[in-house]
């Protein structure tokens, strides 16, 4: 096979023993100043975290658990641990308690809803109790493969991973989460804690057990790192950012474009002169600006009938309304 | 595992046992009157295609097989069994030999480069001797699959993988090489056969077993589709095909940027005002149409730097030469 075709030397995702050097660009420029809230499960990642964040200079961190009460006395231990770990490390520490079981069973939500509605509960709690917007999470590289395949396998429109920085609005409240770790693997974190003989909880964890994502981040990505003598996780990311920096580049083309006329509807003679795949970027732009929900690729298809000029003029929206044709423009007609 | 979200019915990528209707766009609308050099191994995937051409229509069909002599005996059943398939169906057999062992001998290629150099070596000759250009090849949408992962794992800039039609030059021979079957199941393949009665070579194979690429098809592809519950291939495709739409977009973008001047230099001005990843690829693409060689990820970052008005005004190229900065420009100073 080959693979001589690869830049050499290191960051080419061979496996290498260097070790990594404990740091993140994230770590090196973010704010020591400002406060922060750190979740903290008490697994090996966010333990890392954690101390990566102490020793880097950061003071005014707050860390905030949460017990989803779904695995009993390991709970309550993994709870206990991490209440410890930010007394000695002289932090507030913020444990919630969420009965996602009591939530499952008034709501009908499955339990991965469930769980990701208790956890974004806590968040908002925790910001506003705290008077902080800004969170600060442990996901990793090997999250990030996983979180990759995992989107692949659903369907995704090319690659779609987790961001560095995202912002997320929990009833109104907007918080602004960060991922310091997104391109460190989850080896390195743990060799980082074994050098230096810091303990975490092996089976602590934020999140429910997830049977697929599981067996892509234990099975899968470790295999693809075997077969390919080189780290998966980190190939996948590259991929990731190259999808990335073409979706860039179609934002900026679906704005230069111009397709949209003074009253805001869509020019359909200069929509027919772009190439199809940016006609179905820019119709379906103009579609999520407009909020029109279920927004797929089976309705931009439908929706792109229109620029035919012998075509039926008006094709029905999801959620009411419509999107019609009229003196050679796109226009959506809502219900009164 | 939410996999809700996701369109219902047929197409979705969920494992149907509606049987596949033995067709391709590509076999509809295909010229039946022109030549064709189709690929026959005596493996089901180009049996099932030469059977799905003659009963499409196709009758200039010519049948080429390889022996790489790396097989023994079983590559001599291999040829024996398609050259009577071919007399069968009444069609023109032409049947090569290459010793890729005499040529890793002398050459020192590997076994793999040795083998698709004989390959090519091969299409070229067919194509000189019947007076036709056309290659048809029984590539499927789990060799996709697989091509995909491999090039993810090498690093590829998004996701990579075949072309459906395809130009190839071997030896100042332009040869087009399609793949009709491209988007089809390998199961699929193989179900229509076995309906059908017709036998094929189980392990007869053009390529040389390479060990990577059969892991990813055999293990990793059938895992990801146990895993998900749904066609892992066919997911695969689906996110390749929106990296492909991205990729047209960007051509359309490095179009768009007009960043060349009436001398074909590159407008520094203009470069400056594009986002990042636009410069990255309207420098690359500078770069190839001049026809640069190694052209990677660290020249364009390297020649990027230049667009810094106070950096050093030149950048050296692989091959001699350099990119410089004069007036406002960049130009390729070429070794006299």
């Amino acid at each position: 096979v080959d693979f001589q075709g690869l830049p050499g030397g290191r960051g080419d995702g061979r496996i290498s023993r260097v070790p990594w050097d404990g740091t993140t660009p994230w770590i090196r420029t973010a704010s020591r100043q400002q406060r922060w809230l750190v979740g903290v499960s008490g697994g090996a990642d966010s333990v890392a975290l954690l101390h990566l964040l102490v020793e880097s200079g950061f003071r005014d961190l707050v860390v905030c658990h949460l017990n989803h009460q779904l695995r009993g006395e390991q709970a309550a231990a993994d709870a206990a641990f991490v209440a410890d770990l930010a007394r000695s490390l002289g932090l507030t520490c913020e444990v919630g308690t969420a009965d996602v079981a009591a939530r499952i069973a008034s709501t009908g939500e499955s339990l991965e809803t469930a769980a990701r509605r208790a956890r974004h509960e806590f968040f908002k709690t925790c910001a506003i109790r705290h008077r902080c917007r800004r969170w600060l999470l442990a996901h990793h590289a090997d999250d990030q493969a996983e979180t990759v395949l995992w989107n692949l396998l659903r369907g995704s429109h090319g690659l779609k991973g987790m961001r560095t920085e995202q912002k997320m609005c929990v009833d109104k409240v907007t918080l602004h989460l960060s991922r310091p770790l997104l391109e460190v693997r989850g080896a390195d974190l743990r060799e980082w804690l074994t050098a230096r003989g810091l303990p975490w909880r092996e089976d602590a964890s934020n999140a429910v057990p997830d049977v697929i994502r599981n067996r892509l981040r234990l099975e899968i990505v470790p295999r693809l790192t075997e077969i390919a003598g080189r780290d998966a996780a980190t190939m996948i990311g590259r991929a990731l950012a190259s999808c990335r920096d073409l979706e860039e580049i179609e934002q900026w083309a679906i704005a230069q474009a111009r397709a949209l006329d003074p009253q805001g509807r869509l020019h359909l003679p200069t929509l027919r002169s772009l190439p199809l795949p940016l006609q179905r970027a820019v119709l379906a732009h103009f579609l999520k600006q407009a909020r029109i929900p279920q927004l797929d690729g089976d309705l931009i298809t439908r929706a792109l009938t229109l620029i035919d000029p012998t075509s039926p003029p008006a094709v029905n929206l999801p959620g009411g309304g419509a999107l019609r044709r009229r003196a050679g423009r796109l226009l959506i007609e809502r219900l009164s």
